[in-house]
């Protein structure tokens, strides 16, 4: 019963743990660590925004702990991403893609449990917006790249704007699924449009 | 009456929020990173210390979720700080003043919080220099400085003089709101005498 | 009778604590940090990896704020690396060395800390391996060192080969004592051959 609600209940956490998990991963074999090093990377890219969320909230043993499903996920990603990575690697658009859909998928997340601990609809925000970048961050830092939160092109600004979206939404009483697949798909977007068109916000100082 | 008390009983904890939020807005503004990258180094300058301490303490959800007046002040903070940009960019000692003042005020706050939860004297200076010195680290290592706390300037010891400074004079029976000021003023002038006259520790081996 | 029950129970937290605080001051001392710099790495590095673990567990307040022995005992090591630090200090070998202990005591810790709040089994193995390495990738990441986890020489693998004989050990019924110290030695054989030999993963990618 608990893995039925697992998958019916927390499909968006796994998406997002896999998307991570991947950008993790190929983040780690652009600077050709070995097999375990590409997991470490991939497993702290995909728990790290769920973990800093759950730790902020006080919800502990935090979930990958309670749940090996999680980490089971992690291994059998990277496996398969170090079996592909020949065909891929050329690919440079993936790791933003994947990163871009985890962006989306943890915003999410993260903005509904704040709002399940009743905090404020902007602070949910707020936590949205941490649970997705923070993953991405540790990647980033773990090997030595900057940040892409610090790149040019915008990266929290769509979590925010997502967020946004979803309160709007919920708000005008829109199904849920339906809320939650817009605004996943539109921190997305907006990531990838940037990314393509090197839009960055204006530095107004 | 929650915001009565938050202003009457934190207002160590406001003016040590403001601070570091400076502090962190101009440390990301000389690294040109846009609005919203101003805004997160303001941020998690700001709430770092206060919360690795609430969660090394076990406090949560940790206060900023739980109350949004510290992020508007964060964000009112940052956007101030980016409008006066132009005039103030050229004042160097700006970010080591309100890095020293942030550091003098998460020093007692922290300490406070260890009192009030029966830590032991000592471990409560620790826990005060942790809280004051977590923000600026996370702050340097996101923007990839060197950590302030590493350079050659007293830092740390500034937070652990001050932590035992208002240990004393607590126990000397003197009033708390100015036992609270002294410390914080003992923190701050020792970390600009340190730095205007280069002042450091003996490296003793 | 706590401080008693302390030196029985927590024997291998102990023995990791002072190797972490020797690997953490030396660390610092080749950097030529001041006497409080050595004094904080050595400090993260020794407390790192179990902090990370109680707040993963939800086990507040951390350890090192309740029982102020931990802090003593850091601070005595710290000092006499400094104080020892001329003779070692050409003895390459000694920061590896006591790395490598740390790795193998707090592996086994926190494996045993995940069975004692009954997680799964490969969990407890990844729970060890998170509370061995995550104080030395913190000390590195300080320093603006490339993290021994990311280096060429097996380190990680140490541990989770470390764990899954303590848990075959285990499941033989062999004393615990003997498990603990096998599954210890087994990480700190595991890592100095790797050094030694320059065994490395292969990439299979």
């Amino acid at each position: 019963m608990e893995q039925f609600n697992l998958w019916i209940g927390d499909i968006v956490t796994i998406f997002g743990t896999f998307s991570f998990a991947v950008s993790g991963a190929f983040a780690a074999m652009q600077k050709r660590l070995d097999a375990f090093g590409v997991l470490i990377v991939a497993f702290v890219t995909a728990v790290g925004g769920g973990t800093l969320r759950d730790l902020l909230l006080g919800i502990t043993p935090v979930f990958w702990l309670k749940n090996a499903n999680y980490s089971l996920l992690i291994i059998i990603t990277a496996i398969v991403a170090m079996v592909f990575w020949k065909r891929i690697k050329t690919l440079k658009i993936t790791l933003f893609l994947f990163d871009s859909l985890g962006l989306g998928f943890f915003t999410v997340v993260g903005l509904q449990k704040g709002l399940a601990y009743d905090l404020s609809p902007g602070i949910c925000v707020a936590l949205g917006t941490v649970t997705g970048c923070f993953g991405g961050i540790t990647r980033d830092i773990l090997l030595n790249n900057i940040p892409l939160i610090f790149r040019k092109e915008i990266y929290a600004t769509a979590c925010i704007i997502g967020g946004l979206v979803y309160l709007l939404l919920s708000a005008l009483g829109i199904n849920e699924a339906l809320v939650k697949f817009i605004a996943v798909a539109v921190v997305f977007a907006i990531r990838i449009v940037a990314v393509k068109y090197k839009l960055s916000l204006p530095r107004i100082y």
